[in-house]
């Protein structure tokens, strides 16, 4: 929650937050650097939406659906720009600085994909140095796995780092604290409304469904990770924390961010053909930042898949969608070195460090680290607009 | 629910069900071939505990933990073996025909283990028959993944041929329903009380989380599953539908079962060393039934990793447990060829069809076909109690 970098009227995300001497989650709208209690506002100036903002966190909205996202936003726009809502309005704006963020909705499930194809095939040049870096299905469907929602944490939690099985230099199987801790950088999608079983949604219908986006951060420890994930994926090297971006920032205030997805070659399988339709790609840029240095700017605008596709795919079996799924991009990375959205590959898996302008190196992450990713979209008047920043600082390993 | 095996009073069970005329979800305690309406007996005679069971699902029970699972089952057992309860529960037992199941917990988080060898190395042969059929971590750490807790569903639900992409024999990529629908016997373990995030859950204290056992059928789509499982691990190809058992097995009713489990080698890594320690073997016995014929007898009792073992797994990166955290055995085959709980190993990929009774022959499910698992554990009198059963019909693929 970076006052340097407010939201404006035409961003508008929602969070749940508590407030000093009031322990009552609350759903908050971020503008500038205050938060509007919602929850409260609603009861005065939208009785009959209320009842969605009363448990403080985003699950009633997201389940409502497109039509009242559209009408409680229109609401809100409305009263922010409309001098006689003010004595209504000023005792219910907080400085954010004074709030505490909460988990902004319930997880049902959590899905992370592996869209980057910049990402992908680095991973797949250092988990696999003797195959092809891209599998033989990357190009034909997202490729994705299911991952722990229990364990999705709000930006500021403190990021303890796990301990677990791994294979030593000598071969030896140990178990200790994580030698190779690393970040993520990823753009997450967060279900509203959710979908009929045995029903797939098509392309075309990913709005009915989908409600807005967050910054994710998929914290990994590799060595855990590439120790375990043969045959059946990652596992304990993801699943000690997945951390997101307090402000949701809704679909609404990305129309201007929309741009066509890179060309695919092959031509995707029918339910994944988007030529033509409504383009999903999205013009995000994402920064990382490690204890106040900026060490890559990941772009979004060229990841693979898109939200839509992996909306698609994830339903395509009959899987029905529930409110509260987040699908996370994969880490975002592109074709150049600052780019790269994860240490594995901007250090090439420690083998070239980074050098901080502190004069410090990082191959993997230090106790004691802070990590931020944040994000901007084009905005209404040609500028861009702030998509907020998930932030976690890593704890020292539990004494064993 | 067979009335054929009517439960015992050493087992009684937990569930959520409707009766006729009373939409109200309760939850059940099933007894011979009737079921108790645990949620108004308990308001009756257990008015203290009554809350845990008002919202008709075993979530409150589930988190309530061990004191009150062993009183509240004390309790029942006092009512049931007490003629002058009678006048009371008589009207509050429902004949378990009349009575229409209902999934019995929230599922939190889903996670699916891979735990028997046999299973594991028929698997190994099938999907990489180029390399070794265990790979190399195995037999280090019980090797798992996260699955969809949103497709969870209870026994007698219909499973919809999934559709999916896959590579055709000619090499081609194509789409359309699954050609090699098949069903998985496993063993799900359901968590109770939560655990402390950042605290792992020794071997020792899997008792104060573990509450119960649960039968569980994980469908596959075989041809689905292995296009799309490497590198990030199994996930359409498994997430259209995960069937448990309607019946919750408490602990309490399997003290007969625990039995050493199978000798490891080499020696797990001191958190998964369960030498010495209180036996987590358990000599279930399953049975896998199509269209009512007998086809598998797969034993339980061989796996190689344990229940407190996977408990200890999940959480020694840190994450906590959650009320209502589902996790199965991965699919339990026996050495035997007549003991293998799926039918990709039980025809070798196809290539050796059973021939049931009838005369048909099975490479993979067809429309219409009936899957049901059932399950035994030795009981208090030298017998074996019966531990409910999961089923379910393959209906057709949605028209595409």
């Amino acid at each position: 929650m970076d006052p340097g970098h407010p939201f404006g009227l035409g961003t508008l995300p929602y969070g749940s937050f508590t407030a000093p001497g009031s322990p009552d989650p609350r759903v908050g709208v971020a503008v500038g650097d205050l938060v509007l209690d919602l929850t409260a506002a609603a009861r005065a100036l939208l009785p009959a939406d209320a009842a969605l903002f009363a448990a403080g966190t985003l699950d009633g909205l997201l389940a409502a659906g497109p039509a009242t996202w559209a009408r409680v936003r229109a609401a809100i726009t409305g009263w922010l720009t409309d001098e006689r809502h003010r004595p209504v309005l000023e005792p219910l704006l907080v400085p954010t600085e004074f709030t505490t963020p909460r988990l902004p909705f319930t997880v049902a499930d959590y899905t992370d994909f592996y869209a980057s194809e910049e990402h992908a095939t680095n991973l797949g040049r250092l988990f696999r140095p003797d195959g092809a870096p891209l599998t033989p299905n990357w190009k034909h469907l997202p490729v994705g796995y299911h991952g722990r929602a229990g364990t999705v944490v709000v930006s500021g939690t403190p990021v303890v780092r796990p301990s677990g099985a791994r294979r030593a230099p000598d071969g030896e199987i140990v178990f200790g604290p994580t030698a190779r801790l690393d970040f993520e950088a990823e753009v997450g999608f967060v279900v509203g409304a959710p979908s009929t079983p045995g029903r797939p949604v098509p392309l075309a219908e990913a709005d009915r469904h989908l409600f807005g986006v967050c910054l994710v951060n998929d914290w990994s420890a590799r060595d855990i990770q590439s120790f375990e994930y043969v045959p059946l994926g990652p596992f304990l090297g993801k699943s000690f924390a997945t951390s997101v971006s307090p402000w949701v920032v809704p679909l609404a205030a990305l129309r201007h961010a929309r741009v066509a997805p890179p060309p695919r070659d092959p031509r995707p399988l029918p339910y994944l053909d988007d030529a033509g339709a409504e383009p999903w790609g999205l013009d995000l840029e994402l920064t990382v930042t490690l204890n106040g240095h900026q060490i890559s700017r990941p772009p979004f605008a060229g990841v693979y898949w898109t939200a839509a596709q992996q909306l698609a795919h994830l339903t395509v079996n009959g899987a029905p969608l529930r409110t509260g799924d987040l699908f996370a991009s994969g880490t975002v990375s592109g074709p150049r070195r600052e780019q790269r959205g994860s240490l594995i590959e901007l250090t090439w898996n420690g083998a070239e460090p980074l050098v901080l302008p502190d004069g410090g190196e990082r191959a993997f992450l230090l106790d004691g680290d802070e990590v931020t990713i944040g994000g901007t979209a084009p905005g209404p008047d040609g500028g861009r607009i702030w998509l907020g920043e998930v932030r976690g600082r890593v704890r020292a390993a539990a004494p064993g």
